[in-house]
């Protein structure tokens, strides 16, 4: 698949790093390919304006600092996300004096960009966890649950098909349904905060868990 | 120890039968007593004011509606909470006609019950899940995640020790730190209406997990 990988962030180099290791074609978009130069190095990867990266792309990401989100995939044409695959993993949250804000409380990022761009297919998926837990060994895949909303069936299924590609076993994925329950996935920001300084580490998913399941859930 | 169990719906009857069961002293605190007369028969337990409820308690447990739970406990007199843990469970929100509202969003109900009772000792925990879960079967217990958040220390030991009596192993046990860290267990509550919806069940519970850890963290 040609995957847009839009941000040269931990996100964007993550996810960049491990689709391109299964074989995909992956670009980088960055507002300033030219300031970025090194991510496409270190990464043996090309990089290209965000609308050059996501023109030739059957699926584009959305790993942007989530804030910025919609004014810069604005700012690289609307156009060129029509009928695509959206997947979009940002969290828009600011740094305030009294602590982490989110930028769409009560609402979401991702319910904002299939708003902005009623045309593109918008998957929010992965935004509950680190970059450094998106690829996971095999065990924490398996122990774990990866949410899924969108309101395009399709878009979810290729969305899916590339967790699994990261090593999210169908088992550990779960549909939460439309795009509204993007905010049950972003919300979850004011617990990973508060959870990673309790642990001292990044580094951790949650699991959804039933009676009787002792694991990730499925459907 | 004495516990008094201020709300009469699912939350209240849940700890108050499953307290009661291990040999607390529970008694019941209700706005209207005479018009919950039922569920201190159908429990076998002593129903009062909620002022009556709270003068003779080691610990305070709020299990009203969060969004009224500042005004009822004042109403109840600020004065019988001084000195006392307080347990706070409550999540406050709304049904608008867009759906599920925090009435605390990028803050939260705990930290406003312990600026509005600054005498009293608050822990929130137990609101990442719904009372069906609260005194866990064995197995969930041991694979999932109840957290902590509160700035007394010895007001945490003794909530520990009354999760461990619902079931609770200290190994499920997440202390988050300060009562702050209440926003996370509070907009949990987004993504637990999220995976509720998907699941069809509301018995449910998550788990922190690392990676090695296999289960939930303890700290």
């Amino acid at each position: 698949m040609r995957i847009a990988l839009i941000g040269t962030g931990n996100v964007g180099r993550a996810l960049a790093r491990a689709w391109a290791a299964v074989g995909h074609e992956v670009v980088l978009g960055s507002r300033d390919p030219e300031a970025r130069k090194d991510v496409g190095a270190e990464l043996g990867l090309p990089l290209a304006t965000v609308r050059a990266a996501a023109e030739r792309a059957d699926v584009v990401v959305n790993a942007t600092p989530g804030a910025e989100s919609v004014a810069l995939l604005r700012a690289a044409g609307a156009d060129v996300l029509d009928g695509k695959v959206l997947v979009d993993i940002a969290v828009g949250f600011t740094m305030e004096p009294h602590g982490f804000v989110l930028t769409h409380p009560e609402e979401s990022l991702g319910e904002e960009i299939q708003r902005a761009f009623p045309s593109a297919r918008v998957v929010k998926t992965l935004s509950t966890m680190d970059s450094t837990a998106m690829a996971p060994p095999p065990e924490l895949a398996r122990n774990s649950t990866v949410f899924l909303s969108g309101d395009d069936a399709d878009a979810k299924a290729v969305t899916r098909s590339l967790l699994t590609d990261l090593g999210w076993p169908e088992s550990s994925q779960l549909d939460l349904g439309p795009i509204r329950s993007a905010r049950g996935q972003e919300h979850f920001a004011h617990l990973f905060i508060a959870v990673a300084e309790a642990l001292g580490t990044h580094t951790f998913t949650i699991r959804v868990v039933t009676e009787g399941s002792g694991g990730a859930e499925k459907k």
